[in-house]
């Protein structure tokens, strides 16, 4: 059986308070979530996804800024750059997605919108575009989901130094993580809001996909390099369960999504709350919001959307037709078209500062530390 | 908040030793495996669903014979005795199972076999007959899936001073069971093997269906009785991490499976240990094997009984069906059309008495101790 990394081992590798990584969340944060959970001693994150490239060089101005001058080895505290691995889009899925945009169309019509237009792709894969970009920022760690980029683009990531992760949602996807060239894994268990990470296969393999009670000592036992737990990590008390089932560290986003310093909209927060009509407290996977399996809060579009599932297009392009419904609803305090990512566990989602969710988690690092009480998100 | 219930409570409410159940799995154990899992200081149990009433007796028979005389109060070792709460079969039901024979008709015939006749139903649900057969047995603890049966009945089995069990798949079901008379509740986390016990609605709504980190502590933080942690329970280490998220007890099934004091099939054990061909190491859930969704490892029938899907008729009709394509396959050392049921973590499987693996779960139950290292089942 290989030797277990501890949390020791994932602090040192990744230069780490606390073995506690703020999961990116495209969408609904920028530099200022990721600045808060680094400053408090995890690894912020900043998902590049959704933003364009001035956009993203202005947000690493901002976050290398706020984390320390860099005039020195070991003088700036750790945060982490996350970036998409799909397939760029190809004339196919632009012919898919205006089927998807006339599938659409009756939803417009009836919110009284023109019919849908064709986007094209708004969430770019990582390149060697984007890592001319990023290379003057020298990210110390460097997080995809979706597997990895191509041999060259990783090896030129890891020139710099950055340290590599990337989620596996099955022990397969773990053991090829490793054996091309991760330095720690995410097991990323069914409860984590968000993108399913699965690359292996191109579709969502449902019997494949293991809460993280079966996969995190799954992977565990079959890789050497540290295994972080994702999925359901809400609070101090699912951290010790975390590291009682052998993760050296753990990956937690819903619990920062209603910290002030994410950009989590206004319909989003009221709906984590519960308190956004038509939108239940249960989540559910649907492609339909993308084009990738991704966990969201049940709302109008994931019901109504199985009736046109089988036009979906190819990742990310869903996402455009749906945009001019989104805003509309969203400007009327509607939440019906958003996608309102979230994990399994939505009770914990507190209104406090992100240093305190930190705190909040790093105390199940204790093990003789009891879990504070939460209060619901408002 | 309700105040928690701990491991102490569980153990005063049941007698026992180790807040620790032994899963009832009908048709893979007998009260050979009970009374083993009760002499080791866990709660054993009987499933009674696929006995016949001459059959149940003498298990019964046998299970009180091997775990003392009950001369008295207290001086024989707790053991429970489980029960399916579905509606009984009616004639629509048998006329759905009509049809699903037909559907499965193809299958027998590339198999050289008769085409399936209606065989009725196997399992019955509990009922006054089921009341009266059970009562001079006075079990000790009465664990029912799929619900709880009609007030009446319940009344009569909590006056012979049972204590009552049923799982929750939902905190809305937690909260019914906990309103309507039960005991404890057990948290089946999706991960769990064997059949889904929800109740609340017909249907399997996948989007309430949540790993075990979500839904233990959900359920924890809504409910006052004791919650008892049930899915990837197979080391000290689980154990560990359902204590940790506020279980005061857990239930293990799959890690009994490979106990010599269990029933299981060569074939069944070969699958566990992932030595037959054609079985993945992977687990589906699937309502082809009996008419409602279950947990078992990927066999040809969960493959391929896709486009048969339509036509499986109410639990647990669907088994019928199958009896003759599953007997015939077993004699030749294949499992293609048997329900290996098994949940999301079978790496755990040991071929050691039942009594050790109450040991392993219950080293979980003292923070110090440290987890033993596993062989696989073979």
């Amino acid at each position: 059986m290989p030797s277990r990394a501890s949390p020791e081992d994932l602090c040192r590798l990744l230069g780490l308070r606390h073995p506690i990584i703020q999961a990116p969340m495209a969408g609904v944060q920028g530099h200022e979530l990721a600045a808060a959970a680094s400053r408090a001693g995890a690894l912020g994150s900043l998902p590049s996804a959704t933003f364009s490239a001035e956009v993203l060089e202005a947000e690493l101005q901002a976050l290398t800024a706020a984390l320390g001058a860099r005039d020195g080895p070991g003088t700036a505290l750790p945060w982490a750059l996350n970036f998409f691995c799909h397939r760029p889009t190809d004339a196919q899925a632009l012919q898919a997605e205006a089927a998807w945009c006339k599938a659409v169309t009756p939803w417009a019509r009836q919110a009284g919108l023109p019919p849908p237009a064709s986007a094209g792709a708004a969430r770019a894969p990582f390149s060697a575009a984007l890592a001319d970009l990023i290379e003057p920022f020298r990210p110390p760690v460097v997080s995809f989901h979706f597997g990895l980029p191509a041999p060259d683009l990783l090896a030129r990531v890891q020139a710099w130094g950055a340290k590599v992760l990337s989620s596996a949602t099955t022990v397969e996807e773990a053991v090829w993580l490793q054996a091309n060239g991760a330095d720690a894994v995410i097991a990323q268990g069914w409860e984590a809001g968000g993108h399913r990470g699965h690359f292996l296969k191109p579709d969502l393999d449902l019997s494949g996909q293991a809460g993280l009670f079966a996969l995190l000592p799954r992977i565990v036992a079959a890789v050497h390099i540290p295994v972080i737990a994702a999925g359901a990590i809400v609070n101090a008390a699912s951290v010790r369960a975390a590291l009682a089932l052998g993760a050296a560290g753990v990956q937690a986003g819903t619990a920062f999504l209603c910290c002030p310093e994410a950009r989590t909209s206004a319909v989003h927060r009221a709906a984590l709350a519960g308190a956004l009509p038509g939108v239940e407290s249960d989540t559910a996977v649907t492609a339909a919001f993308t084009g990738r399996p991704a966990r969201a809060l049940v709302n109008r579009w994931v019901r109504e959307s199985a009736a046109v599932q089988v036009h979906i297009p190819p990742f990310p392009l869903a996402a455009g037709a749906l945009a001019g419904l989104r805003q509309a609803a969203e400007a009327a305090g509607q939440g019906d078209f958003s996608p309102l990512w979230a994990g399994q566990n939505t009770r914990a989602c507190r209104t406090v500062p992100a240093a305190e969710v930190v705190r909040e988690l790093a105390g199940g690092l204790n093990p003789s530390s009891t879990s504070r009480s939460l209060e619901p998100c408002a």
